[in-house]
């Protein structure tokens, strides 16, 4: 059975998944790239982004590419796509990473603004879906097949699914950092209750990297 | 100049210093033993506690003995002190710790009721303190002269005392749990505009440790 799974989603040490302030010239929040200092050095960070067949291997690479195996859909908030808020101006926004994206399946974008799909060079499709986290995860499947479909957040799409209890499996990154405010990622979330239990607590130099799963 | 400090205060990975539903049976709250994992099987702890020549020694129990380091004085919310709440009814309770209590100084137990001090074996007095974390604090330093002063907890004191940007430096340790609820040690503190920042970040098998200090 295809699996609903977050990947490599960082934290703060005070418990943010982004910093404040989000803008278009710091998408991440004040603070915020500090939290993917463990990511960017990674052969599948320079690989994935940059297609460079160089970077660090070792624990936190292997966590990093887990999170490209097997997918079939990318689901998004629509601020991961995009720093436009409200109705669509017109369709030149095109997503942060240029005309080849690092997804190269179908990527599904929840928003409240209708939106045509958009085709990009190596197979990334943009859909804008208007109907809700689960019509969401409706299509991601449809589209997955026997793959599996990864939320790539923010944080406030990750809590609605958990919320629904519809991730199956979900990779965490406690970065050593503070950012003070921002988007908390499980404030208010009884896991436990929830049915979510740790199942792999791994830690790294740059930081400590935690998986829940949902008992099955 | 003495220092203000907190050790080993173990929050979970959804931020908690304790669990839900703390009562007499269960100090820690529902799941708060799994907190302290990495600290029980220490040669501090066993020492501290049991009088015992045993236990693992390493990073854990570096972190752990640090905080019996130069401390001359101990503060402590009174839900640390123990279960009571309200007036004092008699002063029957004595601690958590028996008649020799781990502290071996004099200890500052913050409370709304006042109540007269209680000398234990090994050096520990409990000093009850009616006129707030300021009042503690000055009390405190007097008494441990050229040494320092560490919170034991709970995490409201912390908080107060961090808000206050009296503490110097902050141990906290992330224990690789899900507790759901319960008081969260930093949500809302807003600690880089206090003036703190990461210092120390040492992963062990069973937590990761962090250090906080107040930039001078």
């Amino acid at each position: 059975m295809p699996k609903l799974r977050v990947h490599a989603f960082a934290i703060s040490l005070d418990g943010y998944g982004a910093g404040p302030d989000q803008s278009l010239a710091d998408p991440l929040g004040k603070g915020g790239t500090g939290l993917h200092q463990w990511f960017f050095p990674t052969r599948t960070f320079q690989r994935t982004l940059f297609g460079k067949d160089e970077g660090t291997t070792g624990l936190d690479d292997d966590f990093a590419a887990r999170g490209f195996d097997k997918i079939g859909a990318w689901i998004l908030g629509r601020n991961m796509f995009g720093p436009v808020r409200g109705p669509w101006p017109d369709e030149s926004w095109r997503g942060w990473w240029g005309d080849n994206p690092p997804y190269h399946v179908p990527v599904f974008v929840l928003t409240h603004h209708a939106r045509p799909p958009l085709e990009m060079e190596g197979g990334t499709i943009f859909h804008f879906v208007t109907d809700g986290v689960e019509a969401a995860l409706a299509r991601a499947k449809e589209a997955a097949g026997a793959r599996d479909i990864r939320i790539g957040g923010g944080a406030a799409t990750i809590r609605q699914y958990l919320n629904a209890r519809l991730i199956d499996e979900m990779h965490i990154v406690i970065s050593p950092v503070l950012l003070g405010g921002g988007e908390s990622l499980l404030a208010g979330i009884d896991l436990p209750a929830l049915g979510y239990e740790v199942t792999e607590h791994v830690p790294s130099e740059k930081a400590t990297h935690v998986v829940f799963s949902k008992r099955s």
